[in-house]
């Protein structure tokens, strides 16, 4: 098989990154796109793209007998069944994150993926940032020595609608979860404890949907590192996504991308542009490159660079930063199970 | 028209990015490509891209019944001949700079143009950098007051071989040639007078050549600002392209582009990464722009950004520059066609 | 009044230094310095600086009857024994952080101190760093509105002998002080809860000596702010301390002090120096600054930069902190007293 | 001698910023200041000192039986008698930029000072500025391998008033001279060709004066590099003060200094404070070491690290500079001689 044929279920924004990142790839073709509101705009799109297939039912595109990989893309409380009925029906998937937001429900999806034997690659799009790779590459590569405190920095330009917010699943499973990804990443090291504070500083429809727009978490990691990661759902200077890890031999630490180096000074001061806007235009190559390595795995065969484990894993601190903030106290992962029960649903 | 059907002549490195950008264009298609080493390469290359004709002929594109626009990628002793061609077609011209490394001829290919009616844009890719627009527009904007001092850095990582020197027209007219332009750009005056000094420093094949390898270009601009250029065929470190511009109100200045933000910190000392590699890479999204921007002044009427007057502008700053490093003193742009009779050919 | 005459009590390294910036004072005079080690160096010393008389016995600075204040630089086991008797003679004090290391003794002295209506500023030089003061204009400018996550740094180049390590009081108490000190100064608010986790990474002789070498402390503010602190005992590149506060309308962080700007680029990298060495090198003008104030503020009239409830309130957070390690839970300040009865000796 | 004793002839801005460095060295000590406009200010200023003498005639400094070395700090037409005076009395002589406007009166002065055997010093001050310091260090240990092209940028943030400039000898005189010395101290080689390039843009008082406010010069070195120095009397934004040096092997550039590193982000853009304010602040530390340098020299017996010859030698750039532009053309230090018969005076 030297082309991969695709299948996108879901035409929202993030679905038609990919399709048009997927296009522009030598050895990808998309058959077929699903969406629930599928109509003339989209048909439009599609026919631009020359895609030859819209369907507003998902079956479709699982079912059809030349996709060999999905897109998974649609809402995340569809990700589970479509995962089990796309392993089922033998195509390799991609899922936009998180994978449910019910770690019981995931661990159902990630079994039916090696019952099915098929791949699995979770849409941790941060990994592929040019920015976040290096850092990962100087300490997997021994330059810093051991990690000793990780730092991450994961603000937002502004906040999502109301609407957007009372079915995100809140700050810790919509936000920080790609910063819990990241730890792992960038650290190399698994966490085992989890402190989490939050407030709501920015707007009180957050406390009314029962959530918070700023946090601050701690992470303890097996090998005895200390992590922070701060949110913030508004950052009015623009999207402030930073790392830093500091080890037995040194630091790395990254700083923002910004449009351009223009910096002007004045009588005023010494000024530059703001950050890229936000996660489309920081984020835009990565998109690229993730969606290439799931394409690049499944020609060569090796495994892919974000597995359905790490989604689990990221679920999993999330869940446990959800507790420790409500519990006011420290969480060990080791604890997780037992108190899900406990506190369940949570 | 709502889509532009383009040709392009010459399929080298060049040619094939525009190529590429071209076909990512929602309002352009490639109707045609031709090239003089036309083989089984090439007809792979194009028929992964649905190019419906390839072509050894450069004729077969500037006759082509279809065809709105020619995209001249050739070498630069094909330009002159071509532009001729193509406007008596009455197709419009993009041609890769120097339009030609004679500005009588120039000047004829540009009556030709101008007597067809068609557009010619000149590839001076360098003013869709998203660092050097970001300038022009802090200067047209009048943020910086009037302007009285231009530094341009440009220096190459490292030189071409021999064979490239020896056509290449010579340090001011190949590689200097978009610094002049740059240096109109940003300034938005022009330029009356130049004062060149030129070194061996980095090959003694240059001296071979004929050519330099080191240059400080000072320039003095209409209202009385000054400039300087300076330029190397080997800067180790990597592509080197930078820009301030200094007026009544304050300065605007770029840095160069990094692949990464990392920064890295050990007991050695604090590092990052070099730029980006060269042209290709640091300057990959202004040949989209400069592709895109054709198009649209192509299907809006607009003017070209890039006139044929700018690109005879360059070519007149770039022999003034010559003849003054050949007769070790300033030479006046208003003396220039009175010094190239005295001392054609130059 | 218009020249204040001092008596230095220990002249240890930082003894030496508060005299050296005293003596350039053109409003204050030493009239006397006092060690428990006074011999013939200290002799040599205090004579080509013109100071009058060296003493053992510190008795004989605080009963002299030309001295107006009296700075205390001894070890923090005497500070508090010191200050009693300096404010019964009538002297006003600069004293060297932390007041003590027990909350109770601390007390006292600032009972005595506000008895005998003597002024009293501790030792918190970072205050009058140039980045943490600007910082400081930009918050209480408004200029980022309310602070929302309060970040800071603070990091050692080295670790120190075990001697001091074991005399030390602990991270929290001798090291992290400064930045609960930090904390309160850029914020303008005061700490209500701590929560701190430290390990042992760099040295086992930290273990030994029932103390930690790195640390992540958050801190939780009166307005709901948030903050947090990493220290480590050792970053090979170098001291490095940086703060950051983001708030509602913006964002305010420093970077480190370098001894020089230049910027290195070779085919290997682009690197720069290292930071400022220690605080010796990076607060160099904050220890002129901090004795500047006191001496102003005693010819002035006006209230000291940092006062002994400066000094109390950063005691309480170390200790705080230092519990919270240790019973592996947040703390609250106001749970603080009860905790220490129950605890002590901590 | 283990005590070096000064006079400081001329208590003007620089008088009074060397009196107070030499205050502070352990091995000088200042005997007498003389100034022509000394009154009851100039006492005061000298009694809280502890100067035991101020006067009015330069004599009594020159004639002095304790004083083995001064500082001619008065206006620049006394320099050359000074110098003559002093080295006949056997004094060794720090003397203020430039030594003369007059090359022949330079060098009588020289020849005096050869033929007494004393020590000179010019006050170069920026070869000891942190960051230029450092550029020589990377160049002179062969890090960026043989200089290229050296670039210098020296704006000033404000023009002088019409009085100085009237007497100020001219831009290139006056301003560009610490860069023709700077040229010389970053590269290790000798300027053989100036062209400079002056325009009047800032103020017409230039004009009145005879002078320019805005120069570009460009500078061939003995060893084929090149460079360019661009100066402004008007930087709205700060003094600007930074050097660049490529060579074969990469480049060494410096930034400006500024008062601290605060950065801050808010919804108009990024931002941080200008640069230091002008060479007074810049400098500060600069001072301080050529004094200190010079006071080590005598009681070394190692040479100055400033020598008349390099006064001289930038004198001679500063009147190539000058005569370049008067011309209109590139002027060979190995012409000047001839030249300066020509136009004399010039």
């Amino acid at each position: 098989m030297n082309k991969i044929t695709i299948g996108v279920i879901g035409a929202g924004r993030i679905g038609k990154i990919h399709a048009d990142n997927l296009l522009r790839h030598p050895h990808a073709r998309i058959a077929a796109i699903s969406d629930l509101y599928a109509g003339a705009e989209l048909e439009a799109w599609a026919a631009e793209r020359g895609i030859g297939l819209l369907a507003q039912d998902s079956a479709e595109i699982i079912n059809h007998p030349e996709i060999d990989a999905v897109f998974i893309c649609s809402s995340t409380d569809t990700h589970v069944p479509l995962i089990k009925q796309a392993a089922q029906a033998g195509k390799h998937i991609f899922c936009e994150k998180p994978i449910s937001m019910d770690i019981g429900q995931t661990e159902e999806a990630l079994a039916a993926v090696r019952q099915a034997g098929v791949k699995l690659q979770v849409g941790f799009n941060r990994r592929f940032d040019h920015n976040f790779r290096r850092v990962r590459e100087h300490v997997a590569g021994g330059a810093i020595g051991e990690p000793h405190i990780i730092k991450i920095t994961s603000r937002d330009p502004g906040p999502p609608p109301k609407e957007y917010i009372e079915r995100s699943g809140g700050l810790f499973m919509d936000m920080a979860i790609h910063d819990f990804d990241m730890a792992r990443y960038v650290s190399g090291s698994e966490v085992v404890e989890v402190y989490a504070q939050g407030s709501v500083l920015i707007d009180p429809v957050f406390a009314e949907c029962g959530d918070i727009d700023t946090a601050l978490i701690t992470l303890r990691f097996a090998n005895g590192a200390l992590g922070v990661i701060d949110n913030s759902r508004r950052a009015v200077y623009g999207y402030d996504q930073r790392v830093e890890v500091f080890g037995s031999k040194g630091s790395v630490a990254t700083a923002n991308d910004h449009p351009n180096t223009a910096v002007i000074s004045t009588a005023e001061g010494i000024a530059y542009d703001k950050p890229l806007h936000f996660f489309l235009e920081r984020y835009a190559q990565a998109y690229v490159e993730e969606a290439q390595q799931f394409i690049d795995s499944l020609l060569s065969g090796a495994p892919v660079p974000v597995s359905g484990e790490d989604g689990l894993q990221a679920e999993r601190i999330a869940l446990a930063a959800k507790l420790s903030c409500k519990l006011q106290r420290a969480v060990k992962l080791s604890e997780l199970d037992e108190l899900r029960r406990e506190y369940a649903p949570i």
